[in-house]
């Protein structure tokens, strides 16, 4: 399953891309971070998300694009902007028939870290050794991105036994039924 | 001037067109509501109401587009959905080139009755007089974005200026200079 994490933000928006099968070593695809000018007019801002975003989509073809979860606990304005950036990201996937998932910041911290309070470095930590990367990806966007993208592969379990299933039949469409899943 | 106005929500999406300038009587060219199932897909919703704005902008061409500035004072659920519906009708705006204004609730009760906090009521009855209809447009959705873009109208005196003088010039481009605002 190939996932694109999506950490919203209009000023940084991260992007990342993985691949991979729960209980399998993941493969990172790629990671970047969608950058929009502070001053710019909202609108414009919006669009440079959607330009940016389109270009991930048809770059790395997604099966699942996981967004994570706002809330508005926070700041005011940041949170509208967030709220904001996301939807556009959102927008992006469905309208390519692409399903996306949501997750909040602490299911992510916990599926990565083992603890949903876990801190940033924690987390690019985590994203570093489960994508054997050389060095945590920067900035903390784009390595929470990764992570999202990492969540949403672990916690579809039934979703990943289907796509096992189905990869199982296209490679030997013609071979004996399949197996069980033997891990 | 021609002005969209949309009020933004999820499930109800305000929409109403106003041609007009400052100082003169006003007319109505369209109102409505864009609806989404409350029951389905967040991403899915947001396409439709990309969808349905699109096809507003398609029909009626409005150089401007008013959209509610969004607060998270609010029931937090609200104000999400509330923020990335406004999301989608901004970039389908900033897409096409048309600037985008936000004006606060406040702004636009003060401008449409004499009041910051006038009810719902009171708008729909001044919306009504302006636009000189034959009974408040219903639901209360669709009177607001009509509101919005009266209040835009009104508050826009130096472009409806400019484009008063263009449309003179226009209209006798041989004729003499134009004469000075007499109002």
């Amino acid at each position: 399953m190939r996932v694109l994490g999506v950490d919203p933000g209009l000023t940084r928006c991260g992007v990342g891309v993985v691949d991979g099968i729960a209980g399998r070593p993941l493969t990172m695809v790629g990671v970047g971070v969608v950058r929009t000018p502070p001053d710019a007019d909202l609108g414009d801002r919006l669009v440079a998300i959607e330009q940016g975003i389109e270009a991930w989509l048809d770059e790395h073809r997604p099966e699942r694009v996981a967004v994570e979860r706002v809330f508005s606990q926070h700041n005011v304005r940041t949170v509208m902007g967030t709220a904001q950036a996301s939807a556009v990201a959102m927008l992006c996937a469905s309208r390519r028939g692409i399903p996306v998932v949501l997750h909040t910041p602490s299911e992510v911290k916990a599926a990565i870290t083992g603890s949903g309070r876990a801190d940033k470095d924690q987390v690019g930590a985590m994203v570093t050794r489960l994508l054997r990367l050389a060095a945590p990806p920067k900035p903390a966007d784009a390595a929470d991105a990764l992570a999202l993208a990492i969540c949403h592969i672990w916690r579809s379990p039934a979703q990943n036994r289907l796509q096992e299933a189905v990869a199982r039949h296209r490679a030997a469409p013609s071979a004996q039924p399949p197996k069980g899943r033997t891990a």
